[in-house]
């Protein structure tokens, strides 16, 4: 089993409408939900690859228990911890022109919630392969949120792989993750070039010793391990919605830790899997029909050490 | 008892942003949820009062159980039918600058739904001294929602009120309801004059020889019951928030039904509990302090017919 991590869950709402006008009433022609957050959308996608998958995080309120219900559904395993506010929803208003999109802060998440979470994860690691974690922390969780659960997972001798930003990706680093996979735009080089990217990757590999993985879209990503580092371009670019990309890349990950598969294979594998989540429409899906085509096509190249 | 219908409630959300711009994403710095559609503000303006009050309509989903939760705390007595889509929200925008909403449609209604609301409303009508049914018609609901009621209501002796518009307005009027109480937009007036006001309520009166009461914001309203002709006017002017001021008139007058008060004082009333919900900053509440200063202070004038 994998065991994923979404701190901050979000029902996902998508209005459609003619037009957007500022300080006028909209009908909405068609309304969809769907669970999400950058957490969900990782364990959608092990799900869908017919892997295993139990969630673990917060959820609140109307919204959380809808939530849990849709996930029942999807073939996630949810073992979310009750908070005392509504899950937050992320509002998108599609016209013809845009997407405007409204995010709630979501649920203040108080001590005693936290110690219950954190229990729950760590009752959730045995017989777990790997744990991803991935999303923003929600207001109230403690400054070292990923870096304990990181800590659990090391002395349960379980892999990770963790997605976030700034403080928090620092301080999961320094408490030993096993992969550390922001984005280009996480880690503060929106339009770096590979070697900018391979010294950020080797900052944060350098503190705790994790393999250090940033991804940039559709130039593919940068790895460093120790003393190694590799850069691994996609196999081709697919066009389509590039939110959850990302997710689907750390899915990838923290299969290929559970299969213990080498670098360069993992690598490839979940570059192919980013790429197949830009061509299925909605965030937390593949197409797996181009991810079996795209599979090991990737282009992983080592990268000699300057 | 008197029994509010709101057969289309909503979640009321509204969405603090620091200035709303079109295709970007905005975090929003304050969340509020209240349970609301027009037949919900009569309601809990009712519970305000001190009136004992149930609620019938449709209600599903995640958002229908908040719903049901938050308004369990207000007072309302609810004996919403549950549907299989959700309840829907509206969601309102509001930056430094303006208001910009947006409304969901709302669960479609099934036949064996609607069979199961009107068993409801018919048990409840025992021991009940009036009936207020305000707002839209959901999708799915028979073309004599509110006619269908009134004639229910009517078998079990309880006088009826019903604000809503166009061929559900017609249809309940022509059903035999004891009140009609559309706004001058609902019949089409957004600028008539009395004379024009008075011409639609007669029209509405003579349908079934209900009272027809057409309310026309500041302006006061107009009222034909008969031979009889009145038109209002509120003590003063009152600034606020008008959203709601229409539901608070509807509870007013279905408050006068159930006292069985003459047309005058109950016209007066009803006119100074809208004036008092204008000066509340939140529909389906009034400023109970402003209300018993206005009350009876409306000048209520006999137009002799034409």
């Amino acid at each position: 089993m994998i065991l994923a991590v979404c701190l901050n869950p979000a029902v996902d709402v998508t209005y459609s409408v003619t037009a957007l006008r500022h300080g006028t009433s909209h009908p909405v022609s068609a309304v969809h939900r769907r669970a999400g957050g950058k957490g969900v959308n990782a364990a959608r996608v092990l799900a869908q690859l017919g892997e295993a998958v139990t969630l673990c995080g917060f959820a609140g309120g109307g919204t959380g228990r809808w939530l849990r219900d849709e996930l029942s559904g999807s073939g996630v395993t949810e073992r979310l911890t009750g908070v005392a506010g509504d899950t937050r929803q992320s509002v998108a208003v599609v016209d013809d022109a845009d997407a405007t999109v409204f995010n709630e802060p979501g649920p203040v998440v108080a001590d005693g919630d936290w110690d219950r979470l954190a229990d729950t994860f760590a009752q959730q690691l045995a017989g777990c392969a790997a744990a991803v974690m991935s999303g923003s922390v929600p207001p109230g969780a403690p400054a070292d949120a990923y870096a304990s659960l990181v800590r659990i997972a090391r002395a349960h001798g379980v892999p990770t792989v963790v997605d976030t930003s700034g403080a928090h990706l620092r301080a999961a680093a320094d408490a030993g993750a096993t992969v550390l996979a922001p984005n280009r735009d996480e880690v503060g080089l929106p339009s770096g070039g590979r070697a900018e990217l391979l010294a950020a990757a080797a900052e944060l590999s350098g503190r705790g010793g994790g393999t250090a993985v940033v991804s940039a879209g559709r130039d593919g990503l940068v790895a460093v391990s120790g003393e190694h580092r590799w850069a691994a371009r996609p196999p081709r670019q697919v066009t389509g919605n590039p939110t959850g990309a990302g997710d689907a890349l750390s899915a990838g990950l923290a299969r290929g830790l559970a299969r213990e598969a080498t670098w360069p294979l993992v690598l490839a594998d979940a570059l192919a899997l980013a790429a197949a989540a830009v061509a299925a429409p909605v965030a937390g899906t593949v197409d797996l029909d181009l991810y079996r085509e795209l599979a090991d096509l990737s282009t992983v190249e080592d990268v000699p050490c300057p």
